[in-house]
Protein backbone atom coordinates (compact mmCIF):
# COMPACT_ATOMS: atom_id res chain seq x y z
CA UNK A 1 0.00 0.00 0.00
CA UNK A 2 1.33 3.54 -1.12
CA UNK A 3 -1.92 5.43 -1.82
CA UNK A 4 -4.46 6.76 0.25
CA UNK A 5 -7.83 9.11 -0.73
CA UNK A 6 -9.74 10.83 2.33
CA UNK A 7 -12.47 13.41 2.41
CA UNK A 8 -12.36 16.78 4.34
CA UNK A 9 -14.80 19.24 4.58
CA UNK A 10 -14.06 22.77 5.45
CA UNK A 11 -15.03 24.34 8.76
CA UNK A 12 -15.40 28.15 9.80
CA UNK A 13 -12.78 28.05 11.34
CA UNK A 14 -10.35 26.81 8.48
CA UNK A 15 -11.40 30.16 7.22
CA UNK A 16 -9.54 33.80 7.64
CA UNK A 17 -10.65 37.48 6.67
CA UNK A 18 -9.84 37.09 2.83
CA UNK A 19 -12.78 34.41 3.17
CA UNK A 20 -10.71 31.70 2.01
CA UNK A 21 -9.08 28.72 3.97
CA UNK A 22 -5.54 29.82 5.79
CA UNK A 23 -3.20 28.61 3.93
CA UNK A 24 -1.52 27.08 7.29
CA UNK A 25 -4.61 24.73 7.33
CA UNK A 26 -3.83 22.85 4.49
CA UNK A 27 -1.07 21.80 6.73
CA UNK A 28 -2.64 20.33 9.35
CA UNK A 29 -5.02 18.51 6.81
CA UNK A 30 -2.04 17.03 4.98
CA UNK A 31 -1.09 15.62 8.87
CA UNK A 32 -4.41 14.10 8.96
CA UNK A 33 -4.43 12.48 6.34
CA UNK A 34 -0.83 11.05 6.77
CA UNK A 35 -2.71 9.71 10.20
CA UNK A 36 -5.65 8.54 8.59
CA UNK A 37 -2.97 6.74 6.14
CA UNK A 38 -1.18 4.89 9.23
CA UNK A 39 -4.03 4.23 10.34
CA UNK A 40 -5.30 2.54 7.51
CA UNK A 41 -1.91 0.36 7.86
CA UNK A 42 -3.10 -1.07 11.04
CA UNK A 43 -0.67 1.41 13.33
CA UNK A 44 -0.84 5.08 14.87
CA UNK A 45 0.79 8.10 13.97
CA UNK A 46 1.46 7.68 18.66
CA UNK A 47 2.46 4.88 19.24
CA UNK A 48 4.21 3.01 22.22
CA UNK A 49 7.35 1.17 21.56
CA UNK A 50 9.20 -1.03 24.62
CA UNK A 51 8.01 1.76 26.71
CA UNK A 52 9.26 4.44 24.60
CA UNK A 53 6.91 7.34 22.56
CA UNK A 54 7.43 6.54 18.84
CA UNK A 55 6.11 10.18 17.02
CA UNK A 56 6.84 11.41 14.08
CA UNK A 57 8.42 14.59 13.63
CA UNK A 58 8.23 16.85 10.27
CA UNK A 59 11.21 17.82 9.25
CA UNK A 60 10.19 19.24 6.39
CA UNK A 61 6.85 20.77 4.89
CA UNK A 62 5.34 22.63 1.63
CA UNK A 63 2.28 23.26 -0.11
CA UNK A 64 1.77 25.18 -3.53
CA UNK A 65 -1.88 26.76 -3.85
CA UNK A 66 -3.54 27.09 -7.51
CA UNK A 67 -7.06 28.08 -6.20
CA UNK A 68 -8.34 28.88 -3.01
CA UNK A 69 -10.90 27.02 -0.84
CA UNK A 70 -14.13 28.11 0.87
CA UNK A 71 -16.09 27.61 3.69
CA UNK A 72 -18.03 24.53 3.05
CA UNK A 73 -15.79 23.08 0.50
CA UNK A 74 -15.71 19.34 0.30
CA UNK A 75 -12.28 18.56 -0.33
CA UNK A 76 -10.97 15.26 -1.52
CA UNK A 77 -6.89 14.34 -0.31
CA UNK A 78 -4.74 12.24 -2.12
CA UNK A 79 -1.68 10.84 -0.24
CA UNK A 80 1.17 9.12 -2.24
CA UNK A 81 3.85 7.35 -0.50
CA UNK A 82 6.83 9.41 -2.27
CA UNK A 83 10.00 7.73 -0.57
CA UNK A 84 10.12 4.93 2.11
CA UNK A 85 13.47 5.79 4.00
CA UNK A 86 14.56 3.70 6.88
CA UNK A 87 14.25 6.64 9.14
CA UNK A 88 11.75 8.71 7.10
CA UNK A 89 8.97 8.65 5.07
CA UNK A 90 8.00 11.58 2.67
CA UNK A 91 4.64 11.98 0.72
CA UNK A 92 3.21 14.10 -1.74
CA UNK A 93 -0.48 15.18 -1.29
CA UNK A 94 -3.17 16.26 -3.96
CA UNK A 95 -6.22 18.72 -2.89
CA UNK A 96 -9.12 18.25 -5.35
CA UNK A 97 -12.69 20.07 -5.22
CA UNK A 98 -15.09 18.60 -7.69
CA UNK A 99 -12.51 16.52 -9.80
CA UNK A 100 -10.06 19.97 -10.21
CA UNK A 101 -6.95 20.05 -8.55
CA UNK A 102 -6.70 23.54 -5.87
CA UNK A 103 -3.19 22.79 -3.91
CA UNK A 104 -0.59 19.87 -4.07
CA UNK A 105 1.91 19.60 -0.99
CA UNK A 106 4.40 17.34 0.55
CA UNK A 107 5.46 16.74 3.72
CA UNK A 108 8.82 14.35 5.38
CA UNK A 109 8.55 13.04 8.21
CA UNK A 110 10.94 11.28 10.84
CA UNK A 111 10.50 8.39 13.03
CA UNK A 112 11.96 9.20 16.15
CA UNK A 113 11.93 8.66 20.07
CA UNK A 114 9.89 11.13 21.66
CA UNK A 115 11.28 11.93 25.84
CA UNK A 116 9.96 15.02 27.31
CA UNK A 117 12.56 17.77 27.73
CA UNK A 118 15.02 15.37 25.78
CA UNK A 119 15.97 16.07 21.50
CA UNK A 120 13.95 14.07 19.73
CA UNK A 121 16.04 10.98 18.32
CA UNK A 122 15.23 9.25 15.29
CA UNK A 123 15.24 6.08 14.93
CA UNK A 124 14.47 2.60 12.02
CA UNK A 125 10.93 2.79 11.01
CA UNK A 126 9.60 -0.34 12.90
CA UNK A 127 9.08 -3.70 10.71
CA UNK A 128 5.50 -3.44 11.98
CA UNK A 129 4.96 -0.01 10.16
CA UNK A 130 7.84 -0.37 7.08
CA UNK A 131 6.58 -3.81 6.01
CA UNK A 132 2.87 -2.43 5.22
CA UNK A 133 4.13 0.20 2.56
CA UNK A 134 5.32 -0.74 -0.91
CA UNK A 135 8.04 1.12 -2.00
CA UNK A 136 6.59 2.95 -4.50
CA UNK A 137 7.17 2.54 -8.32
CA UNK A 138 9.48 4.31 -10.69
CA UNK A 139 6.77 6.35 -12.45
CA UNK B 1 14.51 47.98 2.95
CA UNK B 2 14.87 44.41 2.59
CA UNK B 3 15.20 42.92 5.85
CA UNK B 4 13.05 43.02 9.34
CA UNK B 5 13.75 40.80 12.32
CA UNK B 6 10.96 40.15 14.96
CA UNK B 7 10.49 38.06 17.71
CA UNK B 8 7.50 35.61 19.18
CA UNK B 9 7.38 33.96 22.38
CA UNK B 10 5.65 30.33 21.92
CA UNK B 11 2.34 29.82 23.78
CA UNK B 12 0.78 26.95 25.14
CA UNK B 13 -1.61 26.53 22.55
CA UNK B 14 0.78 26.53 19.65
CA UNK B 15 2.33 23.37 20.91
CA UNK B 16 0.90 19.61 20.48
CA UNK B 17 1.11 16.24 22.40
CA UNK B 18 4.53 15.36 21.46
CA UNK B 19 5.63 17.77 23.34
CA UNK B 20 6.88 20.46 20.94
CA UNK B 21 5.40 23.68 18.79
CA UNK B 22 2.91 22.34 16.26
CA UNK B 23 5.20 22.85 12.57
CA UNK B 24 1.78 24.22 11.22
CA UNK B 25 2.58 27.11 13.46
CA UNK B 26 5.81 27.95 12.24
CA UNK B 27 3.87 29.23 8.89
CA UNK B 28 1.48 31.45 10.93
CA UNK B 29 4.53 33.11 12.63
CA UNK B 30 5.95 33.62 9.26
CA UNK B 31 2.47 35.04 7.89
CA UNK B 32 2.38 37.53 11.17
CA UNK B 33 6.52 38.44 10.68
CA UNK B 34 5.53 39.09 7.15
CA UNK B 35 2.78 41.53 8.44
CA UNK B 36 5.22 43.22 10.42
CA UNK B 37 7.39 43.98 7.96
CA UNK B 38 4.81 45.61 5.56
CA UNK B 39 3.92 47.61 8.59
CA UNK B 40 7.21 48.58 8.99
CA UNK B 41 7.57 49.89 5.82
CA UNK B 42 4.47 51.94 6.36
CA UNK B 43 1.66 49.48 5.16
CA UNK B 44 -0.20 46.53 5.75
CA UNK B 45 -1.13 43.33 4.48
CA UNK B 46 -4.71 44.07 4.36
CA UNK B 47 -6.17 47.41 2.72
CA UNK B 48 -8.44 49.20 0.19
CA UNK B 49 -7.34 50.67 -2.48
CA UNK B 50 -9.78 52.67 -5.18
CA UNK B 51 -12.57 51.12 -2.82
CA UNK B 52 -11.34 47.37 -3.27
CA UNK B 53 -9.60 45.32 -0.87
CA UNK B 54 -6.05 43.93 -1.57
CA UNK B 55 -4.77 41.41 -0.30
CA UNK B 56 -1.42 39.09 -0.05
CA UNK B 57 -2.95 34.92 -0.33
CA UNK B 58 -0.25 32.87 -0.56
CA UNK B 59 0.71 30.66 -3.72
CA UNK B 60 3.69 28.94 -2.04
CA UNK B 61 5.08 28.05 1.39
CA UNK B 62 8.08 26.00 3.13
CA UNK B 63 9.48 25.37 5.97
CA UNK B 64 12.43 22.77 7.27
CA UNK B 65 12.58 21.89 10.36
CA UNK B 66 16.07 21.55 12.54
CA UNK B 67 15.29 21.01 15.88
CA UNK B 68 11.57 21.49 17.91
CA UNK B 69 10.73 24.66 20.02
CA UNK B 70 8.93 24.43 23.15
CA UNK B 71 6.19 26.36 25.30
CA UNK B 72 8.11 29.49 26.31
CA UNK B 73 10.84 29.18 24.02
CA UNK B 74 11.67 32.66 22.55
CA UNK B 75 12.71 32.67 18.96
CA UNK B 76 14.03 35.33 16.90
CA UNK B 77 12.19 35.86 13.49
CA UNK B 78 14.39 37.14 10.43
CA UNK B 79 12.92 38.36 7.28
CA UNK B 80 14.83 38.62 3.85
CA UNK B 81 13.10 39.61 0.84
CA UNK B 82 14.38 36.95 -1.61
CA UNK B 83 12.70 38.16 -4.97
CA UNK B 84 10.21 41.50 -5.32
CA UNK B 85 8.38 40.71 -8.27
CA UNK B 86 5.98 42.86 -10.27
CA UNK B 87 2.78 40.99 -8.43
CA UNK B 88 4.49 39.09 -5.99
CA UNK B 89 6.82 38.83 -3.27
CA UNK B 90 9.10 35.79 -1.89
CA UNK B 91 10.20 36.15 1.23
CA UNK B 92 12.68 33.78 3.18
CA UNK B 93 12.78 33.66 6.67
CA UNK B 94 15.18 32.26 9.32
CA UNK B 95 13.97 31.18 12.97
CA UNK B 96 16.65 31.12 15.86
CA UNK B 97 16.23 29.94 19.52
CA UNK B 98 19.35 31.59 21.50
CA UNK B 99 21.45 32.52 18.65
CA UNK B 100 21.26 29.27 16.93
CA UNK B 101 18.69 28.19 13.95
CA UNK B 102 15.75 25.82 14.44
CA UNK B 103 13.76 26.14 11.14
CA UNK B 104 14.05 27.90 7.84
CA UNK B 105 11.21 28.77 5.51
CA UNK B 106 10.17 30.54 2.25
CA UNK B 107 6.63 31.90 1.32
CA UNK B 108 5.53 33.21 -1.60
CA UNK B 109 2.38 36.20 -1.29
CA UNK B 110 0.78 37.85 -4.57
CA UNK B 111 -0.93 40.94 -4.24
CA UNK B 112 -4.56 40.28 -5.72
CA UNK B 113 -8.05 42.30 -4.97
CA UNK B 114 -10.18 40.10 -3.07
CA UNK B 115 -14.12 40.03 -4.27
CA UNK B 116 -16.27 38.01 -1.96
CA UNK B 117 -17.50 34.85 -3.90
CA UNK B 118 -15.12 35.41 -6.90
CA UNK B 119 -11.95 34.19 -7.99
CA UNK B 120 -8.71 36.09 -6.21
CA UNK B 121 -7.20 38.34 -9.16
CA UNK B 122 -3.76 39.21 -9.29
CA UNK B 123 -2.66 42.83 -9.81
CA UNK B 124 1.10 44.50 -9.81
CA UNK B 125 2.24 45.23 -6.42
CA UNK B 126 1.11 49.08 -5.81
CA UNK B 127 4.07 51.66 -5.93
CA UNK B 128 3.70 52.88 -3.09
CA UNK B 129 4.44 49.62 -1.04
CA UNK B 130 7.03 48.35 -3.42
CA UNK B 131 8.88 51.54 -4.24
CA UNK B 132 10.06 50.77 -0.48
CA UNK B 133 10.85 47.75 -1.00
CA UNK B 134 14.83 47.48 -1.90
CA UNK B 135 15.56 44.54 -4.53
CA UNK B 136 18.25 42.13 -2.97
CA UNK B 137 20.82 42.13 -4.31
CA UNK B 138 22.97 38.62 -5.18
CA UNK B 139 24.60 37.12 -2.76
CA UNK C 1 -36.42 19.35 14.97
CA UNK C 2 -34.23 20.72 17.75
CA UNK C 3 -31.79 18.04 18.19
CA UNK C 4 -28.95 16.60 16.34
CA UNK C 5 -25.85 14.41 17.17
CA UNK C 6 -22.65 13.98 15.41
CA UNK C 7 -19.04 12.29 15.92
CA UNK C 8 -15.64 14.03 15.66
CA UNK C 9 -12.23 12.06 16.16
CA UNK C 10 -9.68 14.34 17.64
CA UNK C 11 -6.59 15.22 15.36
CA UNK C 12 -3.10 15.71 16.58
CA UNK C 13 -3.47 19.25 16.13
CA UNK C 14 -6.26 19.56 18.55
CA UNK C 15 -3.73 18.59 20.98
CA UNK C 16 -1.25 20.35 23.43
CA UNK C 17 1.25 19.85 25.15
CA UNK C 18 -0.16 18.61 28.31
CA UNK C 19 -0.87 15.26 25.87
CA UNK C 20 -4.57 16.58 25.44
CA UNK C 21 -7.27 18.91 23.51
CA UNK C 22 -6.39 22.30 23.94
CA UNK C 23 -9.45 23.28 25.65
CA UNK C 24 -10.16 25.91 23.15
CA UNK C 25 -10.78 23.58 20.50
CA UNK C 26 -14.04 22.45 21.89
CA UNK C 27 -15.16 25.96 20.79
CA UNK C 28 -14.50 25.13 17.16
CA UNK C 29 -16.17 21.80 18.10
CA UNK C 30 -19.35 23.53 19.29
CA UNK C 31 -19.71 25.55 16.06
CA UNK C 32 -18.76 22.98 13.53
CA UNK C 33 -21.69 21.17 15.15
CA UNK C 34 -23.73 23.58 15.11
CA UNK C 35 -23.24 24.60 11.65
CA UNK C 36 -23.94 20.96 10.54
CA UNK C 37 -26.86 21.43 12.64
CA UNK C 38 -28.28 23.91 10.27
CA UNK C 39 -26.94 21.92 7.54
CA UNK C 40 -29.66 19.09 8.41
CA UNK C 41 -32.28 21.82 8.27
CA UNK C 42 -31.39 22.85 4.74
CA UNK C 43 -29.41 25.93 5.51
CA UNK C 44 -26.10 26.98 5.94
CA UNK C 45 -24.56 29.22 8.40
CA UNK C 46 -23.25 31.63 5.85
CA UNK C 47 -25.74 32.40 3.19
CA UNK C 48 -26.91 35.77 1.37
CA UNK C 49 -30.33 36.81 1.91
CA UNK C 50 -31.20 39.90 -0.52
CA UNK C 51 -27.63 40.37 -1.69
CA UNK C 52 -26.20 40.71 1.74
CA UNK C 53 -24.51 38.30 3.78
CA UNK C 54 -25.89 36.76 6.74
CA UNK C 55 -24.09 35.16 9.45
CA UNK C 56 -24.03 34.30 13.48
CA UNK C 57 -21.71 35.68 15.29
CA UNK C 58 -21.68 34.13 18.46
CA UNK C 59 -22.29 36.51 21.53
CA UNK C 60 -21.90 33.96 24.21
CA UNK C 61 -20.01 30.69 24.30
CA UNK C 62 -18.83 28.62 27.86
CA UNK C 63 -17.58 24.92 28.68
CA UNK C 64 -17.00 22.61 31.68
CA UNK C 65 -14.46 20.14 31.25
CA UNK C 66 -14.94 17.09 33.26
CA UNK C 67 -12.85 14.39 31.80
CA UNK C 68 -9.48 15.47 29.11
CA UNK C 69 -9.95 14.11 25.07
CA UNK C 70 -6.73 12.93 23.33
CA UNK C 71 -5.49 11.97 20.27
CA UNK C 72 -7.52 9.95 18.41
CA UNK C 73 -10.20 9.70 20.50
CA UNK C 74 -13.96 9.88 18.94
CA UNK C 75 -16.04 12.06 20.61
CA UNK C 76 -20.02 12.25 20.37
CA UNK C 77 -21.75 15.64 20.05
CA UNK C 78 -24.94 15.96 20.97
CA UNK C 79 -26.41 19.57 20.16
CA UNK C 80 -29.56 20.86 21.56
CA UNK C 81 -31.66 24.11 20.95
CA UNK C 82 -31.86 25.29 24.30
CA UNK C 83 -33.63 28.52 23.50
CA UNK C 84 -34.95 30.12 19.72
CA UNK C 85 -35.14 33.46 20.32
CA UNK C 86 -35.72 36.16 17.66
CA UNK C 87 -32.55 37.11 16.40
CA UNK C 88 -30.60 34.47 18.35
CA UNK C 89 -30.37 31.11 19.29
CA UNK C 90 -28.82 29.31 22.08
CA UNK C 91 -27.49 25.94 22.15
CA UNK C 92 -26.76 23.23 24.71
CA UNK C 93 -23.96 20.88 23.45
CA UNK C 94 -22.69 17.56 25.37
CA UNK C 95 -19.45 15.83 24.85
CA UNK C 96 -19.47 12.20 25.25
CA UNK C 97 -16.68 9.56 24.79
CA UNK C 98 -17.42 5.72 24.83
CA UNK C 99 -21.17 7.23 26.37
CA UNK C 100 -19.72 8.60 29.07
CA UNK C 101 -19.77 12.74 29.25
CA UNK C 102 -16.41 14.33 29.06
CA UNK C 103 -17.87 18.35 28.64
CA UNK C 104 -20.62 20.27 28.37
CA UNK C 105 -20.86 23.64 26.77
CA UNK C 106 -23.32 26.55 25.83
CA UNK C 107 -23.14 28.77 23.02
CA UNK C 108 -25.38 32.06 22.09
CA UNK C 109 -25.47 33.15 18.45
CA UNK C 110 -26.96 35.55 16.69
CA UNK C 111 -28.28 36.35 13.32
CA UNK C 112 -26.61 39.38 11.59
CA UNK C 113 -26.30 41.37 8.72
CA UNK C 114 -21.92 41.00 8.27
CA UNK C 115 -20.92 44.18 6.26
CA UNK C 116 -17.05 44.57 5.51
CA UNK C 117 -15.31 47.36 8.67
CA UNK C 118 -19.44 48.05 9.53
CA UNK C 119 -20.63 46.93 12.89
CA UNK C 120 -22.33 43.60 12.72
CA UNK C 121 -25.86 44.32 12.65
CA UNK C 122 -28.87 41.64 14.19
CA UNK C 123 -31.73 41.04 12.08
CA UNK C 124 -34.45 38.19 12.90
CA UNK C 125 -33.75 35.02 12.03
CA UNK C 126 -35.47 33.97 8.75
CA UNK C 127 -38.73 32.46 9.03
CA UNK C 128 -37.08 29.58 6.18
CA UNK C 129 -34.89 29.16 9.15
CA UNK C 130 -37.16 29.94 11.98
CA UNK C 131 -39.50 27.68 10.61
CA UNK C 132 -37.40 24.36 10.50
CA UNK C 133 -36.41 24.46 14.15
CA UNK C 134 -38.84 23.58 16.90
CA UNK C 135 -39.43 25.35 20.43
CA UNK C 136 -37.94 23.19 22.85
CA UNK C 137 -40.61 21.73 25.25
CA UNK C 138 -39.48 22.31 28.60
CA UNK C 139 -38.79 19.23 30.42
CA UNK D 1 -0.80 40.08 43.32
CA UNK D 2 -3.62 39.89 41.80
CA UNK D 3 -4.33 41.66 38.27
CA UNK D 4 -2.26 41.79 35.44
CA UNK D 5 -2.35 43.49 32.60
CA UNK D 6 -1.27 42.91 28.85
CA UNK D 7 -2.07 43.05 25.08
CA UNK D 8 -2.28 41.47 22.31
CA UNK D 9 -1.99 42.56 18.37
CA UNK D 10 -4.72 40.50 16.29
CA UNK D 11 -2.87 38.53 14.10
CA UNK D 12 -4.64 37.55 10.63
CA UNK D 13 -4.17 33.72 11.12
CA UNK D 14 -7.24 34.89 14.23
CA UNK D 15 -9.89 35.74 11.78
CA UNK D 16 -12.47 33.86 9.73
CA UNK D 17 -14.36 34.55 6.92
CA UNK D 18 -16.81 36.56 8.36
CA UNK D 19 -14.15 39.20 8.40
CA UNK D 20 -13.70 39.58 12.48
CA UNK D 21 -11.90 37.68 15.69
CA UNK D 22 -12.98 33.80 15.72
CA UNK D 23 -14.50 33.37 19.14
CA UNK D 24 -12.19 30.81 19.95
CA UNK D 25 -9.17 32.58 19.84
CA UNK D 26 -10.44 34.78 22.96
CA UNK D 27 -9.72 31.44 24.85
CA UNK D 28 -6.68 31.50 23.26
CA UNK D 29 -5.73 34.49 24.33
CA UNK D 30 -7.24 34.32 28.42
CA UNK D 31 -4.76 31.39 28.46
CA UNK D 32 -1.70 33.40 27.17
CA UNK D 33 -2.72 35.99 29.57
CA UNK D 34 -2.65 33.95 32.51
CA UNK D 35 0.53 32.29 31.71
CA UNK D 36 2.05 35.96 31.65
CA UNK D 37 0.35 36.56 35.02
CA UNK D 38 2.00 33.10 36.39
CA UNK D 39 5.36 34.45 34.75
CA UNK D 40 5.10 38.07 36.12
CA UNK D 41 4.45 35.96 39.58
CA UNK D 42 7.88 34.27 38.98
CA UNK D 43 6.20 31.00 38.12
CA UNK D 44 5.54 29.08 34.64
CA UNK D 45 2.32 27.09 33.61
CA UNK D 46 4.45 23.76 32.97
CA UNK D 47 6.60 23.15 35.71
CA UNK D 48 8.01 20.28 37.29
CA UNK D 49 7.86 19.57 41.10
CA UNK D 50 9.49 16.51 43.12
CA UNK D 51 10.09 14.65 38.93
CA UNK D 52 6.07 15.34 38.20
CA UNK D 53 5.12 17.54 35.72
CA UNK D 54 2.77 19.87 36.47
CA UNK D 55 -0.37 21.98 34.57
CA UNK D 56 -3.19 23.77 34.96
CA UNK D 57 -5.81 21.90 32.69
CA UNK D 58 -8.83 24.31 32.53
CA UNK D 59 -12.34 22.52 34.19
CA UNK D 60 -14.56 25.83 32.80
CA UNK D 61 -14.14 28.75 30.33
CA UNK D 62 -16.44 31.17 29.01
CA UNK D 63 -16.68 34.08 27.13
CA UNK D 64 -19.29 37.01 26.10
CA UNK D 65 -18.39 38.93 22.90
CA UNK D 66 -20.15 42.87 22.83
CA UNK D 67 -17.91 44.08 19.94
CA UNK D 68 -16.11 42.28 17.41
CA UNK D 69 -12.66 42.57 16.88
CA UNK D 70 -10.34 42.35 13.44
CA UNK D 71 -7.33 42.25 11.91
CA UNK D 72 -4.77 44.69 13.17
CA UNK D 73 -6.92 45.54 16.16
CA UNK D 74 -4.62 45.91 19.77
CA UNK D 75 -6.12 44.36 22.38
CA UNK D 76 -5.67 45.45 26.08
CA UNK D 77 -6.35 42.02 28.37
CA UNK D 78 -7.18 42.39 32.08
CA UNK D 79 -6.60 39.53 34.37
CA UNK D 80 -7.88 39.67 37.38
CA UNK D 81 -8.44 36.52 40.10
CA UNK D 82 -11.82 36.33 40.96
CA UNK D 83 -10.87 33.72 43.71
CA UNK D 84 -7.84 32.10 45.03
CA UNK D 85 -9.25 28.03 45.81
CA UNK D 86 -6.78 25.11 47.60
CA UNK D 87 -6.34 23.58 43.94
CA UNK D 88 -7.78 25.67 41.82
CA UNK D 89 -7.71 29.64 40.10
CA UNK D 90 -10.79 31.23 38.32
CA UNK D 91 -9.59 34.22 36.62
CA UNK D 92 -11.63 37.45 35.40
CA UNK D 93 -10.75 38.36 31.85
CA UNK D 94 -11.92 42.07 30.43
CA UNK D 95 -10.92 42.72 26.12
CA UNK D 96 -10.80 46.39 25.68
CA UNK D 97 -10.01 47.69 22.23
CA UNK D 98 -9.18 51.82 22.75
CA UNK D 99 -10.07 51.71 26.01
CA UNK D 100 -14.03 50.29 25.09
CA UNK D 101 -14.45 46.81 26.87
CA UNK D 102 -15.03 44.46 23.40
CA UNK D 103 -15.30 41.11 25.25
CA UNK D 104 -15.43 39.54 29.13
CA UNK D 105 -14.54 36.14 30.10
CA UNK D 106 -13.57 33.88 33.10
CA UNK D 107 -11.54 30.90 33.25
CA UNK D 108 -11.10 28.37 36.23
CA UNK D 109 -7.88 25.94 36.51
CA UNK D 110 -6.98 23.13 38.53
CA UNK D 111 -3.43 22.62 39.37
CA UNK D 112 -3.10 19.18 38.43
CA UNK D 113 -0.04 16.30 38.29
CA UNK D 114 0.12 15.10 34.37
CA UNK D 115 0.58 11.75 33.87
CA UNK D 116 0.70 10.39 30.08
CA UNK D 117 -2.28 7.85 29.56
CA UNK D 118 -3.17 8.37 33.06
CA UNK D 119 -6.20 10.90 34.62
CA UNK D 120 -5.05 14.35 35.66
CA UNK D 121 -4.51 14.36 38.98
CA UNK D 122 -5.72 17.51 41.06
CA UNK D 123 -3.06 18.35 43.67
CA UNK D 124 -3.26 21.74 46.27
CA UNK D 125 -1.66 24.86 44.51
CA UNK D 126 2.48 24.68 45.64
CA UNK D 127 2.86 27.37 48.42
CA UNK D 128 5.54 29.10 46.12
CA UNK D 129 3.19 29.32 44.09
CA UNK D 130 -0.15 30.52 46.22
CA UNK D 131 1.88 32.15 48.47
CA UNK D 132 2.53 35.75 45.63
CA UNK D 133 -1.26 35.70 44.90
CA UNK D 134 -3.35 37.85 46.94
CA UNK D 135 -7.16 36.68 47.73
CA UNK D 136 -8.88 39.25 46.10
CA UNK D 137 -10.45 41.59 48.55
CA UNK D 138 -14.61 41.64 48.21
CA UNK D 139 -15.78 44.82 45.78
Amino acid sequence: MNEFNTQRKIEFADTDTGGIVHFSRFFVFMETAEHQFLEALGTSVVLELDGQQIGWPRVAASCEYTSPARFGDLLEIQVRVRRKGVKSMTYDFAFLRDGEEIARGAMTSVCCVLEPKKRVRPIPIPSFISDKIDEPTTP
